[in-house]
């Protein structure tokens, strides 16, 4: 006989790429949630997520969203939590789980902490999986599966809470991690948001160069460019909101990669091939590292 | 029935990935050449190549293996070109085609048309193929299928030699374009070198992070970073000589983007959202051109 449903009623603030994922893992398994109820904001998104089936309520008013729900999950971008909280605060249940998928993780806590009333549990999460897609219809309900989500408990949260939290993810396929806020946001901002940074750069940088050198661009793009291109394709909107909320990690991340850049820059003006060698293997073993991880 | 070969002898100096690519695609298709001599420079690799079996002849000393070849392809690292070159320039047949692959172009004028005798006509040439992947092992017959071969002909080449360099690469499945080697530079230092310099440079101050973080770098490597770190495995010797030989391109592309990068950061550090934004968008048009001319 399979686990009874985790959740009575979970509530999605948010249907996009990962919010839709979470429906519809939540659909092709039984023991998630007896009844998902979603919420967003555009007319579009709504009646797309009514025509795609993978919820059991739509509803447009986000304070009523959460009325009832064991637990709500804010999936929209992190530069809404504070708005979207204010609004639903009020409604959620006592008792209820509070938790979310964003990128960063001290923001969730700056944001969401003192909007909540006593007895609703705030336990952040942060799934470390997406695809270069947004919108409800990029997600799939395997999407968490094999991958880590990091899980960022505060030092009061109610360690009920904080297990379910895991356990709704373990049931997602997820491996699970646990890491306070600001060391979250230190590692994401060198694995995952500087590289976005740069590669956002990079196609922007092309794309200033001059009409005749930028068609050549797109003709003779190399696997290397490519790879740029893809990571670039992400959501603007979403990445706005990473960058302006790990502000500080990002910054020093970003500061450390110039000076290495311009490092091997000067290498390479003055010819010294001993260090550009040097630089390059030290690619080489992190990336050794990821394949002897399986994660490559 | 099919074309007569091409050549009568064709000469690889160097077989690694492209090399042993080229040797395969010889070796598949009748129409390239009757006969296939490749120099390493190493013993082990010519002992592996003996036992691929992918050339007829294996000819540890380069002055022979080009004696009577009527084309000969540098396949070896462009800071080796000056060097080989002066050792097979002597002993090049009248008439001789001397091709290449390498990735910088300009250098190659620089570095091999002053050793070449008279009636040796010097055609560059820049397949746009790779993996990450180096060595005889790594190669294969279908590498350039598919993919843009960038011939870059001297204002007083030989037509008829320059017709039969491109007509080697129709013949290894590649799409021909003709630049002049100073727009080539320019064009591969933002679509490739720049793209390596930057997946080199990110691994490398990743791996310069404490212990404690380093290992969470590799534990949550997101996609974004594993991108990075792909393209980053690359042959160290291979891109120490491309940076080199491309420098002046390489360097102005760094400062244009090392400007962008920073114009971005102080955007993040000042909230600047829209101008945030903004820069994202430019990188999804960019990759919305790759998918519509299907380099995506």
């Amino acid at each position: 006989m399979a686990d009874a449903p985790l959740f009575d009623r979970l509530c999605l603030l948010g249907v996009g790429l990962i919010g839709s994922s979470i429906a519809r893992a939540a659909k092709a398994r039984g023991d998630i949630a007896r009844t998902v109820v979603a919420h967003a904001k555009t007319p579009a998104t709504l009646e797309r997520v009514r025509e795609l089936g993978i919820v059991d309520v739509v509803e447009p008013d986000a304070a009523k969203a959460v009325q009832g729900a064991d637990c709500v999950i804010f999936c929209v971008p992190v530069g809404a939590y504070a708005e979207v909280g204010a609004v639903v605060a009020p409604h959620l249940k006592p008792g209820a789980i509070v938790t979310d998928v964003g990128s960063t993780k001290g923001s969730v806590v700056r944001d969401l902490s003192p909007l909540l009333p006593a007895g609703v549990h705030l336990v952040p999460a942060h799934p470390m999986a997406g695809t270069e897609h947004s919108g409800p219809d990029a997600g799939f309900a395997e999407l968490f599966e094999g991958r880590y989500c990091i899980v960022t408990p505060l030092p009061d949260s109610d360690p009920a809470a904080v297990e379910k939290v895991r356990e709704f993810w373990r049931r997602c396929g997820s491996m699970i991690e646990t890491l306070d806020p600001a060391t979250h946001d230190k590692v994401v901002a060198i694995v995952s948001h500087l590289p976005h940074l740069i590669a956002f750069t990079i196609c922007s940088t092309a794309d200033d160069l001059a009409e005749e050198t930028k068609e050549a661009v797109l003709k003779f793009a190399a696997s290397g460019f490519r790879d740029f291109t893809r990571i670039a394709a992400s959501d603007p909107t979403m990445w706005r909101d990473v960058f302006l909320n790990n502000r500080e990690a990002l910054l020093e991340m970003l500061a450390r990669f110039t000076e290495d850049a311009h490092a091997l820059g000067r290498a390479v003006r003055w010819g010294q091939a001993e260090y550009i060698e040097d630089r390059i293997r030290r690619g080489r073993k992190i990336r050794r590292g990821l394949i002897e991880r399986k994660q490559a």
